[in-house]
């Protein structure tokens, strides 16, 4: 597998994301990006590992990216359940295309702005003047405070204040979930603060357009941008870490031991800042919108973003667009 | 002058802030923040260096933070107008209380949003069961792309799409100012990207917590988030600069040579994001709201946020409370 | 388990550290610091997270610190031999006081300047005077190129060319070791750049100065010059990354919820950043004075550093000093 | 002017170099690097700027690079006698070909080891399998303690240990000079510690090898090696900042808006990084070898590095290498 030119960025570093160092120093990623949950980061990075090492490759050894987000929310988290054969099926199984977003893969036991959260995705493509390159973001979004919720700058979180996350089955309650209302007393309740110390969102940037290392470090913290205006504000315990990189330069040829490669210069880049802050804004909301209510292994129910109810709040705020299927009206 | 501890964070660092280096080295600011235009850097520093070199103090150099945003569009910036008698009225003229906002002192050139900007500041008070700490925000706004300005989440930037930077006096312009539209033809223009290149945001976070450096760094980045919730994509042209520090161990005892120092504990830090996210982004209103309509020395003008027209678009976004004197409404 | 301040640094990023984006945000290391070889860092990791879990602690989630260097040269690293309970072994083990050094633990595999390399520490008292503090080095030294190694300030590497790294068993060889020469063929041989693409070394540094998390960094760093000392060139393919710590506010109280902490000033950190250049430039000797000549399951054979032509090359250079038993002289 | 591509890093802040966050974000260097003393660095910035104002570019504002060591032992640092007119004349007299070294230009009144330091250079040519391509390196050296310097690993600061800083007319001692012994009493007297606050060593990386901004990071990096291998231990009042550029990118062709550059591959990294090391030690001892005793404004009499007695102590240690005209004997 051919490296490609990377950077990182770290909103807040409560979270793991292995590999870093190396595409600091090196400039490059040069393998899988895996999102798992926090205590998965192991058995998914030596399972990468594995898979490399049976790969051609003049290179013996590797240094993957692996990142997580918390979900002992929902998920039996010290059961330690993903093991290295979803990984494997997870590599041979990835393909080109449209991706799955909500409560799938890593994003399956999330939560978002106490709704359902999971993976979302979201893309722009420049105009022909701006190059005609495309942005794509993959989100695990998994943090954030129901006060604080916006979507295209309506205060959501504020018009929708029930159905925070409760104890459906106290019986599976444990130390950390018995924080949690029962959820019939729950309705009407929106505590900010609820779930100090957890949270976290990932953000994968992906372009074509031909950038330097330092110049994805820069769309990395604009997807950081993004997140803040979807209302996440990098609280304590919220690992907030964002990856970006460029297929660009993929197949650069090389002259006498050179390397040939393109480079955007730096004045042609705000088209590009404007699709990562815009196509993370949407992908956090994508993930809501996709996800849907769940009771977890802790006997927890984390309800979905209402579609019905998010439509009535956009209207009463007067950003709901007829006729367009957006909820990220800024474009 | 004791230290205070301090952090700071380069959102987008295109501009300069010296003196960074030693504050991330040691952990301290020594002086006073100074903020000026671009090319006045090196006569504040020289000035602020020559004021504390005359004060009572054991340390027989300085290494001043002197920061800027430009301001070519309005002064006449290679005039090098300011001088080292500005400098030392600004310090000895330094009191506490209210500051004044919009078009002064280092303010004066600034353009936010294509509108006037300026000095803006606004504040916090934690509740008791927070600590009752108070976080200060003062901004230079100098940055920004009319279209994507939001106020409390409202496009107003799309919404005011009229009243763009002009050239009012032609025979003032020079080659930078002769890209503007004339006046009289910019009516109802707004063009994104207008002035690629320039732009900036300084935000100086002041605090009461008892914060370590590392901690006040995170205040910095916060910021950032405030900037990019005002519409704010540190975009290439733009130096965003944060700084933040803490006024709390100023007096900090001190035993055998080891000082004895309080620090908040991570997990009661959210507050304070909270109170720094919101502080910047409504100082970023207020330096607007305060500023007035100006014709530069280049024959330009800019014209200031209409007042009647913000109230207008926040009603029709229904963000407009009554009874409220604030703009920002998320608190 | 308490956290202790603590701060990092990367050298050279061609390695892997996880949970450093949580040092760096929080200033704290929470659990222990583990070394293992680049293909296991994933099974460490889970294991300490699942020891962690079991452990009475109101987190519930762990990003711990696990570190590697890369020992495919000796070790069959593919074979991922290394599982959890060797890390749980490891963890209900550790007791204080002295540690094995050489081939022992993550450093059995290392090759260090070519030689047999592996554990190796080293510590230094600081004067009454200058506070009494202890600073201990613990040294993974797995880097380096012959012809660079300088002992005390010796040539040692040039000194003795010969004894390099040979394949001693051609049937266990694989390609990546099939670059060697035979071991009847390296005499006197001393290729620079031979191992182009591996190495690495990992530095902790422990003291009980009060030092906070950015002060910590700084001795991070100076590791960093203890390696380069030794003729570490913090190669491409080596990953230097260095982890410090402070058990001095390990107990500090709290008083309203606000930690009453202590910190050494910056103007008193001079003897540390001493102690920590040369316990880095000792430990990394002592690594490979401690190991023994070892033959990997590759059929490659490292050689120990001969310790009676190490005594003749410093007395050629009149740095053997009678009567003491440290070969690092500057002390 | 057109811009290279830059990298730096600071080994340790206790200094100014002005622009620093604009070369990390952007990978260029704009202009020249001009290196001065610390109280004169806002004249010079501002000089610079007006400079390049008066020259045909597209771009209106500047963020130069300024940086600095500190005089204050030999100069009258707060007369603030350095110009405007000295920075043009600097900038309109810049030449290709050798450089003065010692005493001269920023390098005055620099004092390094307690001996009389300044301006030194190296340079360093690939073998032509590497690339062909040069390493230069210029110093202001004005860091470290007696005791701990270096030669050619040669602990030449233990062995002379007179010839100390010392007051030659107390007539024109200040508070701060008060420290030092008088000339007469200082003889044989080394005391460790004795500057602490002050020092500082700038570090200037010049190449044609195709690097990144990334990469030329990396040189700066390896340039703080080469300080802790000549003894330097980034002692905390010493400000050690290095920056490195490629001139190799300097007229890259554009096609559609998009530059084509090349760039050295990672793995053909490792020859650089040794010529950055040692053409970094051995600038420091060029600095000292070329500078002459001086007494200074306030009454101090500094050093020069007495050749015969270095040449004595290499030969007690073996280094004196006959025919060779380098002192620094590892390559």
């Amino acid at each position: 597998m051919d490296p490609v030119f990377a950077g990182w960025f770290s909103l807040n570093g409560n979270g793991e994301m292995t590999g870093t160092a190396w595409i600091e120093e090196s400039g490059f990623l040069e393998g899988p990006i895996s999102i798992t949950n926090t205590h998965s980061v192991g058995v998914v990075r030596d399972a990468v590992v594995g898979w490399l090492a049976r790969r051609p490759s003049a290179q013996p050894w590797g240094l993957p990216v692996v990142t997580e987000t918390y979900d002992g929310l929902l998920n039996d988290v010290d059961g330690f359940h993903v093991k290295a054969k979803h990984v494997e099926s997870a590599l041979e199984g990835a393909r080109s295309g449209a991706v799955s977003e909500g409560s799938v893969g890593g994003g399956t036991g999330m939560v978002c702005f106490d709704f359902k959260g999971g993976i979302g995705t979201s893309s722009r493509k420049l105009d022909a003047k701006d190059g005609d390159y495309t942005v794509g973001v993959l989100v695990q979004a998994n943090m954030g405070q129901r006060s604080e919720l916006r979507i295209a700058g309506v205060p959501v979180g504020r018009e929708i204040s029930d159905l925070m996350p409760c104890v459906s089955d106290p019986k599976l309650a444990h130390e950390f979930t018995g924080e949690l209302p029962r959820c019939a007393d729950s309705a009407g309740k929106s505590e900010s603060g609820r779930r100090g110390g957890m949270g976290s969102i990932i953000v994968v940037v992906a372009t074509d357009a031909p950038l330097l290392p330092h110049q994805l470090r820069k769309l990395a913290v604009r997807a950081g941008l993004g997140v803040g205006r979807s209302g996440g504000h990098a609280e304590n315990g919220s690992g907030d870490l964002m990856v970006a990189f460029s297929t660009a330069n993929l197949h650069a040829g090389a002259k006498k031991g050179v390397r040939s490669i393109e480079m955007l210069p730096n004045g042609r880049l705000d088209p590009l800042f404007y699709a990562t802050v815009r196509a993370t804004e949407e992908a956090i909301v994508n993930a809501m919108v996709a996800a849907e209510t769940m009771t977890g292994a802790s006997g927890v129910k984390v309800f979905a973003l209402p579609h019905d109810r998010l439509r009535a709040v956009l209207k009463k705020y007067n950003r709901l667009e007829k006729g367009r299927r957006r909820t990220q009206s800024d474009d």
